[in-house]
């Protein structure tokens, strides 16, 4: 089974043992999860890039507390709209090959919109 | 192999292809993972919750685009700071099996934090 | 004197005595905002709408002090960048009566660049 | 008249032509201040701090469109949340003087929560 399967089927465990099903809508758990995100994005924001590639025990800690929350409602959310992560996943990681084909992309952060600006 | 495994692997292939890893900072990544869940949100904004579960096709193939997105760079992030997702999920799961007893959580959204609040 | 400028000022002050402006990069203050503006969201992401616009006295103050710091870090921003920001607001909203024409926009959330689609 | 006062009625009057008061409920409204805070960020996330500070003209003038959007929805909450967004900063700005010490905040970083921390 995949991770993600695996995943889903706990969560749908843990939601229905607490009757939380009723807060889970697919908006619900979309600000939810901007909420997690951006509290993961406050351990970084006043760190240098460096700093932030060399952070001590303690703060990879929470900083992994947050990665998981994150994951947790991108699997809840995917469960509700019926989207299967695995394939979700296989098919964008297609289309990046297609958008940011190797000689356009190499080195620079350009969004793929923006290939054939001069900038 | 994780699913999770699986996916870093194929992301590191590719960031190495395209010679994107002075990008790819913990920092760069926590920022662009709140983008792409904002993006996600955006989808939602203006919705009701239960228009949020009855999304049209076309709608709904754009969020799980979205919220692939958002993995893949879940997935980088963790890499780079070489923290387990496997072991991360696991590990909040549990705790949040500590910090939501069924008795005090059920059929109300509050946080651990604020239980003994009379609210 | 504006609001804006006011506060500008203030805000100048406040940074200069605590030598903060090693950290006030415009990157890091944009990514302070959207956290600020996360933790604004988390005080919705349960809630129904309708319990959102009937916030008791304790909630309505802790949600004023997150919009204060929102307004805080987008002024400090707009100083960092040399924005005007009574301008920028004066022209967007301009922008905004053209891309949003009452005859198009009356009782739809669609974003202006949706408005030809038959949706 | 408070900058704010005069964008607040602006914003009402915009709104009520429209008939869109009926999508600005406070939940509503905060999750478009995060998008639009998000796509602020999104013109930064891959700069370098310095970059950042030295956008070319086309960048800043996007960017300063970002900005207006956040304060307007800034303003349209507040208003929809009856607070008074001149008082709200000043209560924040004397809660900061307070919070953040000149002795203890000058050359870090570090949250006021966290001041007696080792670290």
């Amino acid at each position: 089974m995949s991770s993600f399967e695996k995943i889903k089927l706990q969560l749908r465990a843990f939601s229905e043992a607490r009757d939380w099903d009723q807060f889970h809508s697919p908006k619900n758990l979309a600000m939810a999860l901007v909420v997690e995100a951006a509290e993961l994005a406050e351990h970084f924001q006043w760190l240098t890039e460096a700093k932030s590639a060399a952070l001590n025990t303690d703060k990879l800690a929470a900083v992994a507390e947050e990665i998981a929350d994150i994951q947790i409602f991108l699997v809840r959310l995917a469960d509700k709209l019926d989207i299967d992560l695995d394939k979700a996943i296989a098919r964008k990681m297609e289309l990046n090959e297609h958008r940011y084909p190797v000689e356009k992309a190499r080195g620079n952060a350009r969004k793929y919109t923006e290939f054939d600006d001069g900038d």
